[in-house]
């Protein structure tokens, strides 16, 4: 196979997922679900934050989740559905390294779409892949962890650029790791310079109430 | 684009790699250079266990590290050259999640090959994309940490599966994570039952003898 076959492939590909992003994003907006679309490198702690959430928004919003995870396994949606009696469901990508709009239409098939406010998608832990593919969700959340170290930015730059707000998560653990947080902050300022960031721990809950009070008023006020 | 034909493309792709990284080991043994394909999730501490693991063989042996990165920068290997006075090159993916049979013959390019006794591939940080392309090099480690969760194997198996030895890292931080050592080991033992593996910690230097006599034993004894 030449390189340029390989460039147009990646290119059809790119270009049919889009479309179907927009489709996504016209259907979720005709029946008024808000939708994020949650990022992390492996371990950053996605699934946790989504239950500190729900724990503090499933009261007052009518939520769903979907999981992505690349084998057939459904230890974060058992522990979504443990914690909160909320519509969960589950994509296997079959090995692939991100969810694509197609998975996503799939999973919002499998909720009770007409009865939310707002979906939570859970992407593949991965700082490189998912950041290429649209889903047709309103915003993108990127969540990085302080045991990550705080030369993230800097090294996976698109993943930085392609996101709207980013949680910063495991504060708890700054005392126990070296991180350096205004050289973590310039290397998102200098990638991103107007991303929303909010620090939280998903152990202690702290930073919790500013991050769920701007996702109130962003699934109220669009 | 139909997906038989994305199969097809997927199969060319693994079977052009797969012939690539045939003969970058043969390379490697007509030079007599042992090497190992270092993978691990975005901030592991991959760099880290590199260079702990430089400050105790660099005087026995003569060690490359080629460094994989998605991005032109090179922290990576900044901080590698200031630890320790060895050759070391950079391999930017262009934004690609893995490196691929290729990079690491144009890496071994950039090094004194015929003056090495050892080379250490760091790959890109992610559990998904490195584990589907072999690198022709003769050991596969795979670097997990604590605070990335206890539940990893079972979410990332095919990685798991591919790799044969398993460094656990950051051992400093288990009195801070809820992390269930008994539950990580029986995931890693049901998908990969001969996979030996060395906990360490970067920070204090814990089981870094372990890991390095077994290291050693193989450059020599390959």
């Amino acid at each position: 196979m030449t390189e340029k076959t390989s460039i147009q492939v990646k290119e059809n590909i790119f270009s049919a997922n889009d479309q179907i992003a927009l489709e996504n994003r016209d259907y979720l907006d005709s029946l008024q679900v808000f939708s994020i679309n949650i990022m992390a490198s492996p371990g950053a702690g996605k699934t946790s934050v989504i239950i500190q959430t729900l724990s503090r928004i499933a009261a007052v919003l009518r939520v769903g989740v979907i999981e992505g995870d690349t084998a057939p396994v459904t230890i974060d949606a058992d522990k979504i559905s443990a914690a909160a009696q909320i519509p969960t469901t589950q994509i296997n990508t079959g090995g692939d390294c991100h969810l694509d709009a197609v998975m996503l239409r799939q999973g919002m098939s499998a909720l009770p779409m007409d009865q939310l406010d707002l979906i939570m998608v859970e992407n593949v832990g991965n700082l490189v892949c998912p950041a290429a593919f649209k889903l047709g969700t309103h915003k993108n959340i990127l969540i990085a962890s302080i045991p990550e170290g705080d030369d993230k930015p800097y090294k996976y730059p698109a993943m930085y650029q392609s996101v709207d707000v980013l949680i910063l998560n495991k504060m708890d653990l700054l005392p126990y790791v070296d991180f350096n947080l205004p050289y973590f902050l310039e290397g998102v300022r200098i990638l991103n310079p107007n991303l929303i960031h909010f620090p939280v721990s998903s152990k202690t809950g702290e930073g919790f109430q500013a991050w769920t009070d701007w996702l109130l008023s962003e699934v109220r006020h669009p």
